[in-house]
Formats: structure tokens, sequence, C-alpha cells
């Protein structure tokens, strides 16, 4: 199939024609598929088994610096997890706090003592957020009434010449959302140069914070895998260790919601942080991060842990790029990324398709994350970013699910090329 | 030995100088003795063990609203630990969340949701706090600077008439901190007719709230366990079921800090607390929640475990109590309550002495709970109430801390008395 651009209006609505038929087919067949959210499958899930399996009779539940993981104590978690995440992040262990089960959980209670000890009662506040972003950062934004600036994301990372104006001119902005590597969605990895910007940053707010969620850190899905520079090495060369807070988990490398968090921060920041955390808890689960250590054994022991992700979602990624070239590579009508790694392949159709393309894939059975959830308030601009999630359904599904998807996003690119 | 008050003050001194003979007896052993704050023992912990191991290969994760407890989802937690928990508190489970392992987190996410969604902009807020309280209740109050006004307790519960009058009068009044059963530190339990008058109150403010920590609800030290009106029930007859939160764990059931907590509210309270949980997190640990409900089976298991707890406590609880009341008995300078549940027992030393007694008990080696920490902002008008925690000490240990405990309230109440 020749560029739709070069093709007349007739051949475009025989090829409308066409496609509608397919369409018709797929839904005839009332499936119900699903790629909105990047949660892990079965065959992933099936991987971490044996953690639960990891506390045993045999058990001693005193570690280096907790005479018995099973009773109260200890608000920064176990040395031992705390010294695996900091494995992780390349930062020393004091600098490592290890929290429950979630990382937005710990981002959201970051925001929120960062309002109630440090932003608050300085009036109307602001935060950049890179879209496509994650709309969960953008919802916690929301969620505290502080307004969002959209930054665009390019090839690098965010469009640092705007992040770069905008800090150093207006002192409401007191932060910015990172995905740093395999953003979400577009599975972009920071360039060197990005993340030394980042660390260069000369804000108007001396309270500004970059919200650097490495959330898929280790997450790599091909053999040519990313790397990304080390924000908290790059700030002490400038002595700016106190402008970030790092934050990821092993959601996506155990089990999403039974696994563990952390954050990295500057001791200042910890301080800060521990103003808040003394009052709201007397500390988080000590056996799930002693089950994680026992698992583990190293951080060595996770990065073995994550090859067996990437056998299992290599393919799927594959699958979802291939079918994505097969049907739509010569059009003119698409473009996406092909991420070495994270849960998303991020497709933008034809300016003003988006939601079209969403609301015809759900007609016919297959669940998009919604259209504009990517960019702040739900709006994108353009309306032509859509996040393919490759991860949750079987493969079978995923398939035709994309060959639902690839269909939507011809028909709607037609009906408005022949309008 | 007489009542100090009939002696002489020659009596008193010699008194004096022999007690000073035992306290530098004890002061040279150089012991490490804690009974300060509320932690279970060993054997207690030991009780819970094969809670660890209720999961199995053979699990099946899939649970009645739940397709994989290991994925993402399910914000209010798995059907199978509501209905535990509605069964212990006596709710319906539509009115209960389960959420991480925290229930003090619970009770600050529930102030800070209201002061994000309710309270906020309103100037000036006040709390009443029945005291002697639970300090951590009180630090979460102060953390968000919403004043705490002092109810004195009585044997039946908060002052009620003064609880009333103040309600009524003043909208700045947002809630009432309440341990309704057992309390922290006295291990009174609410009369009837104060439950009754609970939920009947009519505040001046429309957005006031009770926060029900309903901690020690089945944790019984006795034969003879006190029962606690369901404050729901008696809402409910009101029509003012909005008006109360009420929270509990398996903290002090399984492990503190790897259990599970609980709140249970109205379905308008809940719809309240989700427009703050929907951005703060996906969902709590259901694969701990499952492990929970694997291990107790139903609330009549939950029960049955209770009774191995009450076995260990019974006779530390007796062994305080035989222990004041043999060495303080008919001497007037102390009174302390008998609790039949519970964590601690809670002495009223004379006027002006407990900071006193915390000092020389600290210099001998064991380590009490601050003087004042049982009142807000940790001052204590009388100077006289102190908690004790039987639970967490070896019970060898418990007997010589008694021993010393009571020489320092006696020295304290002497030096007094001879001035």
């Amino acid at each position: 199939m020749p560029n739709y651009s070069s093709m007349d209006k007739n051949a475009l609505c025989k090829e409308l024609e066409k496609l509608q038929g397919y369409y018709e087919n797929y839904k005839a067949q009332g499936l119900s598929l699903n790629m909105a959210r990047g949660k892990p499958g079965s065959a992933q899930l099936d991987i971490s088994n044996d953690l639960l399996y990891a506390l045993t009779p045999e058990t001693n539940f005193k570690t280096s610096d907790c005479p018995d993981c099973r009773n109260y104590g200890g608000l920064e978690g176990i040395a031992e997890a705390r010294q695996l995440f900091a494995d992780m992040l390349g930062v020393d262990m004091k600098n490592v706090m290890v929290g429950g089960n979630s990382s937005l959980n710990m981002m959201f209670d970051t925001i929120a003592c960062m309002m109630e000890n440090v932003w608050g009662n300085q009036g109307k506040l602001k935060f950049l957020c890179p879209a496509p972003g994650y709309d969960r950062h953008f919802g916690i934004t929301q969620y505290f009434n502080i307004e969002m600036i959209t930054v665009p994301m390019t090839s690098t990372g965010p469009d640092m010449d705007m992040v770069e104006k905008l800090v150093s001119e207006d002192s409401s902005i007191k932060g910015i959302w990172c995905v740093p590597k395999y953003s979400n969605p577009q599975g972009i990895t920071y360039s060197d140069e990005t993340v030394r910007r980042f660390a260069a940053l000369k804000p108007a707010a001396k309270d500004f914070r970059i919200m650097w969620d490495n959330a898929y850190i280790i997450h790599d899905v091909s053999d040519t895998p990313d790397t990304l520079l080390n924000i908290f090495d790059e700030l002490k060369k400038n002595g700016k260790e106190d402008m970030a807070f790092e934050f990821c988990s092993t959601s996506k490398i155990t089990f999403p919601g039974a696994g563990v968090a952390a954050l990295a921060a500057s001791e200042n920041n910890l301080a800060l942080l521990k103003k808040r955390y003394n009052f709201q808890t007397i500390g988080y689960d000590k056996l799930n991060m002693l089950r994680h250590v026992n698992y583990f054994k190293s951080f060595d022991g996770v990065l073995a842990h994550m090859q067996k992700h990437k056998a299992v979602l290599q393919p799927r990624f594959n699958m979802v790029t291939d079918t994505l070239e097969r049907e739509l590579g010569n059009l003119g009508i698409a473009q996406w990324t092909k991420p070495n790694g994270g849960y998303f392949v991020s497709v933008d159709v034809m300016d003003g398709c988006a939601k079209r393309v969403v609301a015809l894939c759900k007609e016919a059975g297959v669940v998009l994350t919604g259209a504009g959830a990517t960019y702040p308030y739900g709006k994108d601009p353009k309306d032509s970013n859509i996040r393919v999630a490759p991860t949750y359904p079987p493969v079978d599904e995923l398939e035709t699910a994309m060959n639902i998807f690839c269909v939507c996003v011809k028909i709607a690119a037609l009906e408005k090329l022949v309008k």
C-alpha cells in the first residue's frame, strides 16, 4: 500500500470501505482485549513466585540494624534492603529510604510534604510536565492544585531549552516530573547532555525539586539497552544534591502492589521528609523487605531476575513494533517509538485522530489508555498520542489487538483524509 | 509500711534513705530494661509465624473480586479481607477499606484528606484530645497545626459533659481522638452511655469527625473482658453515620509493621477518602491481605488466635498490677488501672513527680515512656501520669523493672514529702 498522501480521494474511499469491512468482521467476534495499563502479564508474575516462600521457618528475623523484623520500628527500612536499592540507584545507603509497596505513594507523600512544609503559603504554584508523560504524575499535581505546564518531549528527553528558560524565570515553578529511563510512554532515555543540564539547572525557586521517577531503571526489553547518567553524581559535581528526589520500586521486578518501593535523596531532603514520616507511620513492612533481600541475595541477583522478564517482554515488544511497521510502515499516517525498555510503545497518529482511534478500538473490544491521558489535564493539544501497553494480554490476544489497532489507525486517518 | 501521709518527717527521711540504698544497688547492676512502648514480645511474635507460610505454591491468587492478587488494582482491598474486618468491626463489607501495614498511616491520611478537601481554609482548627491518650494521635494533630484541647478521661471514657458543651459551641472544633476500648494508656472501655452520647453529638461544625481508633478491639488480657457498643449501630439510629471514621489493624494480632490495617466509614466518607486515595496509590499489598485471609480463614479464627496472645499477656499484666499493689498498695502515693485488655497500665504518681520517676528509672537502666507523652503537647499539667508497657521485655526483666519502678515512685514521693 502506498503512502496515503499520494492517493486520490477515490482510492482513499475505496481503501476506507475495505478497512471498514475488516473492522466489522473484528467487531462481530465480540472480543474483549486490553492494552490499557502497564501491568505485567501472568508469565511475568510467575517468575517471582518463589519470593513468596523466601521466609522459611529457619529464617532469622534479625538483621544488621533490626533486632526483629517482625516487630515495630525502623522508619528508614532495614539496612540490607536499603543497600540493595542503593546498589540499584548507584547512591550511598545513607541516602536511601525504603517504604511501602508503592513508589507512587512515596511520590505523593513527597509532594504532600513539600506542600505542607516548604511550598505552602506561596500562592499559585506550578510544575513542569514533560509530555507525553505518566498520567498518575499529572494526577498528583492536579490533586494538590498545582498548575501544570507542558514541556514537549524530544528524542533526548524534555526540551531543555524550554526547561532552563522557564525555571530560571519563574519562581512559582516548584518542580518537574521526569521518567528519565525508558520514559512513560515513549521509552525515551534522557541523553547524557540532558541529565547534565538537569543537574546544572539554576531555578529561580530556591525550593525547586526534580521528581526523578526511575521506574524502569533496569527494565530492558532489547539486547541493546540504554544507559542513563546517575543524576546524583551529576548534582554532586554542582553542589546541588538537594535539587532532586529519586524513586524506584520492585513493582515490575517482583509483584505490582506487593513489591517494595524506595527513594533516594540528600541528607537535607531526607531530614525534611522525616519531619512528616515521623508522624505518618511507625515504619513500613520490614518482613516484605526481608523477603526481597533473602530472595535476591544481591543486586546481581536482581539483574539476573530481570533477564527473565526481558525474555517474556522482548518478543511482545517486537511483535508490537513489527506489526506497526508492517501495517502502517509507509502510509505516512503514524510514527512510533521502538524502545529498548520500559512498559510502553507510544504511537502518534494523525493530528486530531487519537480519540477516534481509541473509540474505534473500544467499539471493537480493544481497550486502550484514554487518548489525552499522557498529557496534563488529559488534554493532548494535537489529539495524536496513544499509549500502547504490550505487557498484559496473552500473546495471541496481543497480536489480534494490534491488528485491530492498526485497522483503526488507518480508518481514522482515511476518515480525516476523505473529508 | 503505713500510708506515707501518716508518717512524720523523721520516719519519711529514714524510709527515703533505705530506698536510696536499694536504688543504688539496682543502679550498680548496669541494667538495660525497656517498658516504654507497646510492642509485642518475642513469644507473641512467634504465635503468628505460620502466617509467613500461608501462601504456598498451591495458592490460587484469584479471589472473588480480584483476578490475580499478585497484580495491580483493587484500591479498597480484596473482598475476603474486607469481610474479615467487617466481621471484626461489626459493619457491612461495603463500608470497609483495607489498607497497608499501618492504621496510624490511615489515620494520618484521613486527617490529611479532611484538611485538603474539607477543613482547609477555615482558619484556626481545633481537636478534642481525651487525656491521658495516645501520643501519636497528638503528633498527627500537631503536625497539621490543629490546636489541641485536653478533655479529661473518667472511668467511663472522656468527660462527655465537656465534650458535648465544647463541640456544640465551637465550630472550629473539627474532631476528637478516641481509643474507645482498652484506651491507651488507661485501658478504659467507654461505657454504653458514653458511646450513645458520642453518637448523639450535635456539633456546631457540620464537618466534625470522631476518630474512633479501635486499636484493641479484641485484645483482652483477662477472663472478664470488656464490651463496647458498636459506634456505627448507634450513629445509624441517629442518622449520623458520617460523623465517625473507625480504624483497626492486625499489628498486634499478627505482626506489628507487617500486618494489615483497615478503616470503616459511611459511603459518603469512603467517597471522600477516595478523592485522595485515587491519586495516592494504585492499591495496597493484596498478597499480605490474602496471606492473612488464608491464615485465619474466618473471624472465629482471629478470635481463637487472640486467646494465644492473652495466654502470654495475662500473667504479665497480673505481675505488673500485683507488684504495684504489693509495693505501693497502701502508701497513698499512687493510683493505677487494672485493665481487662489493651497494652498498657497507667500509673498516676504524686502530682509533680512523674518526670522525676521517669528520670530516676532511666538512671537505673529502666526506660519508660517520657512523662507527659500521654498529654497534648507532651505536657501533663499535673506531671503525674506514667504509662507502663508490660508486653515487650522478657518476664524476668519485667519483674526487675517493675520493682525498680516502684522504688523510684516511692523515692520521688518521699523527696517531695520531706521538702
